[in-house]
């Protein structure tokens, strides 16, 4: 039943699916139940409740899909939009391209707006389109907050910013699939109408549900919207909903209860603190992260990204202001194959890395780090990316980039709270 | 984390989702692993090749989908088909009724043939469709193989019969959700050509993926057909195959590995033997079933239809040809209320049975015995019906339905094989 | 890695071990921990405290050993008597044997009262012996409360009233293995010395964890008893119960785990309830068990034994009062072979019943019915026993016992109080 | 549940319990069973074999005992001695010293040899003691393989040569708790008489398990040897394997479906490149060690130790022919009390650290490097070593460790075979 058995623990660092922790694990070992019980109605309206936690809404209604984020993606563009319209969207890496191509197939009329791979979002471009459209004929702007193949996480806030200056009445619907639950993201405060992840990034489930946050006006644009839609359709969830049986199909029993845990996991470490851990600042124990802060200026102490420069390596990422906290894109010298670290690390190390995509295949490799994880099993990370560069003939000094993680780290990190 | 305790093991007897077998929960205790390492291709490519066995085709291409059975649907309909094609579709209960309207709602135009709830598809009115549809107007029959909502069984055969008789090029699109792994089913001899089911019926896995699987002809009718499609675009799947990656985008890592498990234990089973344990004639073990056998004509066996008839009590389904045996649905008097024994079976007896549904809510409850599953089990579920039963006010003779269903058993059911 | 696989769930209904509830194999499901760490002893103080509730105890010290029930044994014999010590011990079926044969092994002179199988411990010898024993030489009186092999239960609370009567200051050390958390059990009210069970009877964990709990006599008695032992020696244990670190040598991570689900388990139905589960008077959710109508009488309700007079057998228990209510142990006729009827439950019907011990070899088969078990599984097992005795050639009327146990249950089981 | 949540996986590096695979996790994942039933002989019948291989027996005769390893001492000590009977052993550290305290309490008459903790048995004084006795007047030699509070491994093929050179017929006793499956160990070729392990250690597995091996002239042995014992007696365990049922009491069903999966890990790697994986010298996938090469010598390269060094710290352990492979225990500068070192680990890096125990307590910790475990969690805690020796005021060089083990690894850890 397992085809590569390496010995130990494989060491997972691909930008999800991420490690599961063994407190969700559990959760999930189960045999199934019928969904028709009044326990799963109980279940579930807490689960809709705490959802809405770290979408950071109140006023949004939360839709739990069996379908990935690819699915996710086309719930909240069918139940949104209708086939013509217009929509902005950017693409900046390999899942926002992804996604463009699914508006295109779907019919809409999509306004691309391209920044060269390792940039964020232009949203200069995205200013003089809206300072344009006086008619209000575009009707979305569809964003990826945090671009995984690339590393880059876009600038939520100055979006909404733009969109309220213009006073434009776009939807504002954004990808959160490796950003939600580990980057900084405020539904309610940045005027998100939809938003989205999936169950295998940052909340650490397995793969298997896509989670869509739709604000009142994208609720009040699904009643309108024209996108054929059957299996996507929130009409068939909110009538549910209105029953208190909640489930138009059938859900993953196991999924369901692993998101309860799952949940209390990040309820119990705090919200903040698990995305302060992300961060690495580590001040999440003592204090609550600003507003400001966060979306201001942006110190540069990500763990990894002090590694990569110790490395003598370049982040994919161009600018400080785009750096994510959960995924780290390495740009490797043109005499070295990318793919051949992300082989070579899972046939010698256990080690399972992120390739590079598409316009980046061959240079980059990815390291994820994001969902339940802690420092050490970073630094195992690092030093075995240390030990495949120099397999594949990169002249690093072996240690400089565990050190000067370690250096940071060492300074920064909080004590565990139920520890002390 | 359980919001309903009680004592001892959960007796699941709704037809779906059903019990999880041991080996497969543990097959599915793992945390995620990355799907583009070479493990999850090369484990998934065997697991293409084993579900073709289940659906017993060598020609087909399986689809396994990150969805449900209404995703499935979604699927088998979107690929092959354009908007306001005309279908000839089948209601004889609920969950065909939700199929045409998923029809309906995606575009397509539907042609319904409505029969009494209780019987099959009327195959006359068919077979006078395809007579006068010389020009071949009809671009499907759409038809549910076992209908969950009565316990009625369609006649698959019997269909592709008279389309060959009128040598008609409609595509012959099957629900195969609550029969395949449990009834005979035939996609080549047959002549499906998308036929589909939910891992979390009788593959007996959590709920989660969906298996459809395509004719080559339905994949010829893929590459023009023009509704809009993403997520359950076969198109992403076939360009992965033909990489060799397979994942268009991320599987479950622990489902894959739950149906591997769920696929052995039923090769290890023998599927035939699989089909007769379901069937309760108890020959499985001995010599496989016959074609002739299993069409023509079915015995009056099945154990949970003697319990019925021992309780003085009505099937819904309302001919013996008709029978399921993967669900029995068992009609109350009209002076009792079926819904009070679902309800009364879960909070006394810990005993999960099926409600009637839509028209024949409050008239009918379901008792579904598919999946992996032995006759214990059941005859326990049986004794629990009884009780609930006198419970209501249904002068039930305790222990009859039970001595029913062992007359027969005892004298059918074959030594488990492994332990002779 | 499943040596006989059949399909469907094994039918577990031997003594012991006994069937795992779901929530304690997730408990279960984890890695190993650094016993020393401050956790375990966190975990361990809660336990010790929980543990005495199920032996009634408040003045009661409880060890957890990494043992079976046969460790439990020779831990309450070698930590309380020195070689040579008179102890008076009864026969009464297979375990009671065993445990005197022990005894005797480990060099105590052993004043055995045998009785004939099926019947209880003679309180009258034990009155005599005490009456004459004026010079205090008996040192213990060692009892098995329920003795598995014949589903006799011993009355502990006469015993008291005798040593009472005598003013004897003899030891009173009690085998609980089949009864603690299933039957009527008071350390404390009825002067037990020493207590033990094993964690896989009532408490539905897996073997490993012998649970012995010493009353204060009991301990003082420790300090000076001279048999050799080490592993088994209290004061290790004692040691570091002071130090807080509790451990002597390493636990089961796992079991530690478990045991805290197990115990929450209990304790949210209420170990009074839980006893009455077992006893099948249903009053459980109602009123708590009185002392008087549990030690002076017991009705003839048992739904096992109910079925067993359906079926035209006897008991192997002789007279009411000894009926256990966690083992019922059938005689069958002279022509048929028990052990063929053990056999072809687990070879046909996937049931595990217990085999007829040493004298009643071939002539008893047993049915356990402890721990974590609702009675559908208990009547899906009766009807699986009547087919066997069919099987055998025994004429029994199929549906006949689950009738009779159904008969009672429908009139006196309550609802699951979590669900009303 | 759990009582000090910290986020991502815990570091376990005790030497022992170790990390469980997961492999070994699901296969325990399971409900009991009846161990009366044929399967679990069938299963026993292959453990027994099997286990065999890890002690490299072939004569020898395996006891898989429910207790943990200060039963399994127990066990060997009584099974083959009498009361009084004197018995050569040494203390060189925490564990030995128990055993010697074990043996005392038992009634032996104990001739210690004591040696400075972080040194070897003193095989000289063993030699010269070997000679005196002419009479045989010893009955045994009682030595522990490897000294886990110390990180000692002692020189078991010189002991054989010693013993056979006197032509003494003494019984060897052997403690291979934190050795056998992890360094090389062959029962056989050095006439071991009694050898021993736990679950917990290099197995991989959950605590529970003694398992104990005796060679002919042991089995022999324990036919008259006098020491009282019941629960560890071998008689009734070879009682019942003559019967072809194994169990003398019940056994963890779920350790013994662990077990095999356990074994099955092993013998996949293969036990001598798990040895290797140990000893790292990196050669495992490509050639046997050579006895030769083990016994004689020993390079400097455990990557653990490179780490001390680089440190600037020194091992307990004070001469390279005893270095262990399996634990590595560093001392600390006498300005910093190395219970805090382990204390901060956890509450601060989730790592757990082995405590310096007795004599050098609070001068010494632990990583404990055995069982089921790759380099990158190595390095991941040896980096967490480095932040921690820091916090506590050690002028560590951040990465020095990881570095030098890094350097050592690039050049000689091998493929993973399975995914070459």
């Amino acid at each position: 039943m397992d085809y590569t058995y390496g010995p130990g623990r494989n060491h997972l660092f691909v930008p999800g699916p991420v490690n599961i922790p063994e407190q969700v694990l559990r959760a999930m070992n189960r045999n199934n139940e019928d969904y028709r019980s009044p326990a799963i109605p109980a279940l579930t309206k807490i689960l809709l409740e705490d959802v809405k936690k770290i979408f950071k809404t109140t006023s949004g209604t939360p839709f739990i899909i069996p379908t990935t984020g690819t699915g996710a993606w086309e719930s909240a563009l069918t139940n949104t939009l209708s086939p013509g319209d217009r929509i902005v969207s950017f693409i900046i890496g390999q899942f926002s391209l992804l996604w463009v191509d699914q508006q295109k197939r779907l019919g809409f009329n999509v306004d691309v707006v391209e920044s060269e791979w390792g940039h964020g979002a232009d949203l200069d471009v995205l200013e003089s389109k809206l300072a344009a459209d006086t008619a209000h004929t575009i009707k979305a702007i569809c964003l990826v907050h945090n671009e995984t193949a690339t590393g880059v996480t876009n600038n939520l806030a100055a979006v909404r910013k733009v969109l309220d200056h213009y006073q434009h009445p776009a939807l504002f619907l954004v990808d959160g699939v490796s950003s939600i639950c580990a980057l900084d993201f405020r539904m309610d405060e940045w005027g998100v109408d939809v938003a989205l992840t999936g169950s295998q990034k940052a909340l650490s489930l397995p793969t298997g549900m896509g989670i869509v946050c739709a604000s009142p006006k994208a609720i009040e644009a699904s009643e309108t919207a024209k996108s054929l839609r059957v299996f996507f359709d929130w009409k068939d969830y909110l009538k549910f909903y209105k029953m208190g049986t909640y489930w138009p199909y059938t859900p993953s029993i196991q999924l369901l209860y692993g998101l309860k845990a799952a949940l209390d996991l990040i309820f119990e470490e705090g919200l903040d603190n698990v995305i302060a851990r992300h961060n690495q600042k580590g001040e999440g124990s003592k204090k609550n992260l600003t507003q400001e802060k966060r979306v201001t200026s942006k110190e540069h102490t990500n763990r990894s990204r002090l590694a990569v420069e110790a490395w003598g390596l370049k982040n994919c990422t161009q600018k400080e202001e785009w750096f994510s906290d959960t995924v780290t894109a390495v740009m490797v010298p043109p005499y070295i194959d990318s793919s051949e670290i992300v082989r070579r690390a899972w046939k010698r190390y256990n080690l399972s890395l992120g390739l590079g995509l598409n316009k980046v295949a061959g240079k980059v490799f990815r390291i994820g780090h994001l969902g339940n994880l802690n420092d050490l099993q970073l630094l195992g990370c690092l030093a075995g990316v240390e030990m495949v560069l120099k397999d594949v003939g990169y002249p690093v000094k072996l240690g400089s980039g565990v050190a000067a993680a370690c250096g940071y780290l060492q300074n920064n990190i909080p004590m565990i709270p139920s520890r002390i």
